[in-house]
């Protein structure tokens, strides 16, 4: 059905929908089952979000509409430039239309932001092979988010990735690149970025000044520089420099501990330098409560901390409670903001 | 005191006291108290077991003469060439006496249990530093002892790192390098000779062929050559390679659910690229539990997870759960053997 209409309140958040072969849209569906999509409008593909199992979806034109769909219907928004015969892809395989469809979802989804339409934004997986199959210039949604936030002839924000449990904050330095490159990325600058932003970020979160952990890059911190010199080259320098701001930072610390710490309480935050160096401990209890946000964009997003799942998507097994988390997530930080 | 004798039942186990002015002594002191020393010999200086809280220390000779120790006295057995005043040293400051101290007992202990007279090591930690500032060629234990077990004129024995507690089993490809040294270690070879060495060792304790998940080293393995092709190029073909032999391994999966996975059962061990990420997750729920154990010696070798903690080392605050534990997993492989 298609429904319009000049509905009063303005939703709070968008959803986008994610690849359309991987398990964004029966996750999106599931958390709508259990009423925890609330005011929230989809941003995809009303014939994928069906296929993936909802009961019926009302087409808004304008996030103003939301008011006038009907109970039981799922409102989809649907994103420019979506390409034809999506729902008759097969599932879990790397397609570029598929990828090329989550692409104009996140772009549309951030020009209704950006246009004071909707608050904030959360996002169901992508898949990056296929990103890179429709000619997506990035590597994932941060790097993506990062671009389109940036103003006309502007420089681009300096976005960086949380990953959020019960347990644990863990801010990151670098994300997608190869070990080798990360390494390389692994700057004074980018360190001392990464702390302005999580210590403004938290802040605000926190009603307080975090306590900030900082993780090392090699074994032990380097030992002393017997396991390589990027503690006393780049991360304590950087540190000192954040401490000069007025950032309780510390470290860095030996990776293998740090987390470990910070679950028992000796830190609000970790700032981890790799990708893996902080994600294995922010999913190691189970990714199911976990929530990935971006920090340092002019908007509040969160997404859910697994990937598309391909082989399981379309199955009716895919666990909604990462993205029902996600939601919540993005709420308390409107509510912050 | 000093005992000699002829003791008959020879003791399974030697114990090395690990860095003087660390936590070491007063953990093996704390594991004697609670009864969980057992049969174990101490390899160390008494007059530094004495200042970490041994009630007596009782010197013996060769391990035969344990028989003869009263109860109540600790069993010491002096390393050959320990440096003079190790008791007088500050706590929680690297020496390089301390650290040359180290290495002497780690040394007389392999020497009795290669000639026959112990059955397996449980060392307490030293301090890499320390090892450095005494010239002592080896960036840890590990390193240390598959020189020591090298036959004269031989090859060395190919030794892994493995890490252990009630969840999960983590053998390591690469340790104490500094990261971009250990990117350069990750060769076809040595991920073979892990996995030949993890099946080995996994088959004594589990009584059947251990199902090992083996962790790409890139985020996501690479997300097929995007970030890295270490998985492409070394990781999959040592697992083709290791499967080829019958061993059942399977991956390179993503580092940040490869542990998770293993935690809920879905493999028996995982094999980690590097230090951090196999013992970021080992030691994420606290490190008391954890056990460090060197595969593919000539011998059992155990060992706590934990380093010398200078910062409370002294204070009598240290806990010995992880040598208790050490202790106890010794024993238990000395079964499986």
């Amino acid at each position: 059905m298609r429904t319009t209409g000049s509905g009063a309140a303005a939703p709070t958040l968008l959803v986008t929908m994610g690849d359309a072969v991987g398990i964004g849209p029966e996750i999106i569906v599931g958390a709508f089952r259990s009423g925890e999509l609330g005011d929230a409008v989809v941003v995809g593909d009303p014939a994928v979000l069906r296929r993936a199992g909802a009961p019926m979806t009302a087409v808004v034109e304008a996030v103003s509409d939301l008011a006038e769909v009907p109970p039981g219907c799922l409102p989809v928004l649907v994103a420019d430039g979506l390409p034809p015969g999506l729902a008759g892809l097969p599932w879990g395989r790397v397609d570029a239309r598929a990828g090329a469809a989550a692409a104009r979802c996140i772009e549309h989804a951030v020009r209704l932001v950006r246009a004071g339409q909707a608050a904030g934004l959360v996002t169901a997986p992508i898949h990056k092979e296929a990103f890179a199959a429709a000619g997506v210039p990035f590597p994932g949604h941060t790097e993506m988010l990062r671009s389109l936030a940036t103003p006309p002839g502007g420089t681009p924000p300096v976005a960086r990735m949380m990953l959020v449990n019960e347990e644990l904050s863990v801010v990151l330095v670098t994300i997608h690149l190869a070990l080798r490159q990360a390494i390389e990325a692994i700057t004074f600058d980018a360190v001392l970025e990464t702390l302005r932003v999580a210590q403004a970020a938290a802040r605000h979160w926190l009603g307080r000044a975090p306590r900030i952990a900082v993780a090392g890059l090699n074994p032990h911190a380097g030992e002393g520089g017997l396991f390589g010199d990027e503690e006393i080259r780049v991360i304590g320098p950087a540190v000192a420099a954040a401490r000069a701001e007025d950032i309780d930072a510390r470290g860095p610390f030996a990776p293998d501990t740090v987390f470990m710490r910070a679950r028992r309480g000796d830190f609000d935050l970790v700032v981890a330098m790799t990708h893996d160096q902080g994600l294995i401990p922010v999913k190691y209890l189970g990714v199911e409560q976990g929530v990935n946000v971006t920090l340092g964009l002019p908007f509040v997003r969160t997404s859910t901390d697994h990937g598309t799942a391909f082989d399981i998507a379309g199955q009716g097994r895919a666990d909604p409670s990462s993205l029902v988390a996600a939601l919540r997530h993005a709420r308390r930080l409107l509510q912050t903001r």
